[in-house]
């Protein structure tokens, strides 16, 4: 059992080398062992390309009979884009075969165990389940709920002010948490922002480095129910990067045309921008993850809707005072104490002297009350 | 070198352990060392007995001789309670002495190394200094300013929420973060808050472990202009701790006379109650250092006036969300984020899963804007 986590902590970190590259596809890692040593290891590198169990059986070569594969996710049962990795370890001699979760997919879950099984492969499953899970925590919640993974990226100073009483905000954080935010804008599918935050700042909404675009850009989203956003705004007159708006029915048409003239997408909804529905257009144009960088409304609509998977908040040692400054999730929030949700698999880092970075996951126990 | 750093630490720690036991002297550690060897070990333990060195001297008798003496504080000069210090330092023989730190007093500092120097005591000064200077931050403090420390305690969500947008407070952090606050108000001479959390909490404003009073208690100290504490509340109804309100001299007479009759004492002051004003009268009647434990408005209008020295903040790791739900630091708060006072010496550590805790001390770089 000790073994069998070493080798899968190893097959986590070959996983995670391809980190931002296997889209849409999982990060997968596996490892062959035989008589203690390693003998193949491989990861998924590029959709299209050959999975995980395919590589490091390529390396073990004729070492993989009688060996024993670790995964760290089930192997496929199913011919798809490359023939079923389960029937590639059977075929290759593998004698037992450790996997450290399910397929996300409930329609084809424990198919890929149970083909193994049946071809005499000792199997154990649940290896480093969890941190298997987090590994690609985006695409195991986009496959169940067919709706982006969100982070919510908050940065407000130490007593929850994300902007003075008069409204200025720049900077709370120092230059490296701003910098990390760049990183988190390039790992996302969509960033997402209320009009609002697009009248008082005017943002570009790109990952930058060094003040220059660098690497894949997220799309940007605005929620704009009344398509506010001017014309002359950056992420209109941008066009490298492609600009998503959310309207309803009744905004002006004009203003739509004028938007699509630019190239923008606008997306009309019957009826008020409902966070589920968001995520659920999101989801079907293949949005797997969303940033949500909104004002405090729109991270309080997210809040109140229960629709945060993972919180990154960025805090800035620093004080500044005001009842009427905006706080990191407004909107109606929660009645009692006891309704607030809890964030778990806590992981506190100083970035740098002055800011301090708290990721977390929200623990939701009751139903969304978006439509209370 | 490193030999002075390493039993200078030695003393501080002898310090430490007299903790909550000088006031209003401070903690004094001292460490008397012959050819490597610790001679002799003393700490300052209560006011009127004997100071640090004298335990030292006396523990190391004759060894004193041509030993180094290492002590948390510069030796006194002057005839107190006790014969100076210095003097007995020179008298027992002491060839070197380390000081970490000069005494606070400016019209004395300096004179207790001159007196040993002046007798030919080898004196090097500032080893540890800065460990030297927290170690008795309250007394450094109110001997140079003739006010209380102020150290201000919070407890918020991760979104900066100290209570819902409808007033629920109860509970923000866990029993863990809860017992804590207790001990610090054990540690303070006084407790100060608003009427406002008077009159929503009715709190009993103690030191409790377990449910009941423990330990030295703390003066309760409320910021009342119009006397509308009521005579029924908790803190006027207990008379077993003093409790004073300020007040303006605008206020009703016959409610002042009515609560003095309950044991309350009440501070009038000619005018509004402006922060600075509050902490010198708190100063002349001996109160050396302050837990501030203010709603939004009282945290905010101590900030504003830059009157604090410390903050002890508690953040729950959970969301809340609330445009209107109350943050630590309230009233008018600065205008621009430039303005945001910055902490430094920060200590960050988990109280239990769901709470850390960060303490730090504002870095007060513009003079206050109370009387703006």
């Amino acid at each position: 059992m000790e073994q069998d986590v070493r080798f899968m902590a190893l097959a986590l970190e070959l996983a995670q080398a391809a980190r931002g590259q296997t889209s849409p596809n999982p990060l997968v890692g596996a490892v062959i062992v035989r008589e203690g040593q390693v003998v193949g290891m491989g990861a998924h590198l590029k959709a299209g390309e050959p999975h995980a169990e395919v590589h490091a059986l390529r390396m073990a070569g004729e070492k993989a009979k009688d060996a024993t594969l670790y995964v760290t996710l089930e192997p496929c049962s199913h011919h798809g884009r490359t023939p079923p990795c389960a029937e590639a370890v059977v075929a290759a001699g593998i004698s037992r075969a450790v996997v450290a979760v399910l397929d996300p997919n409930p329609l084809v879950a424990g198919r890929g165990i149970a083909l193994m099984r049946s071809a005499g492969v000792d199997v154990t499953a649940g290896v480093c389940e969890q941190e298997a899970l987090r590994l690609n925590e985006v695409f195991f919640h986009y496959i169940q709920t067919k709706r982006p993974f969100v982070t919510v990226k908050t940065a407000s100073t130490l007593d929850g002010k994300i902007a003075t009483a008069t409204g200025h905000s720049r900077w709370i954080t120092g230059e490296a948490a701003r910098g990390e935010v760049h990183e988190l804008r390039r790992m996302n599918d969509a960033i997402l922002v209320g009009v609002g935050t697009v009248l008082a700042d005017n943002p570009e909404l790109t990952a930058r480095l060094h003040g220059e675009k660098y690497g894949r850009q997220p799309v940007r989203v605005v929620l704009d129910s009344a398509l506010r956003t001017p014309l002359t705004a950056r992420i209109v007159q941008d066009r490298s990067v492609p600009t998503w708006i959310f309207a309803t029915e009744k905004s002006p048409v004009e203003k739509r045309e004028a938007l699509e003239a630019e190239g923008v997408t606008v997306i009309t909804l019957d009826g008020p921008l409902l966070v589920d529905e968001v995520l659920q257009r999101l989801g079907e144009r293949g949005i797997t993850s969303l940033l949500v960088e909104g004002g405090a409304e729109v991270n309080g609509s997210f809040l109140r809707a229960r629709a945060i998977q993972k919180v990154v908040s960025y805090l800035s040692l620093k004080l500044v005072g005001g009842s009427q400054a905006p706080t990191p999730f407004g909107g109606t929030g929660f009645a009692a104490m006891g309704e607030a949700v809890s964030l778990t698999d806590i992981r506190i880092e100083q970035v740098d002297g002055q800011d301090i970075r708290i990721v977390g996951y929200p623990k939701w126990t009751a139903a969304p009350l978006e439509k209370e």
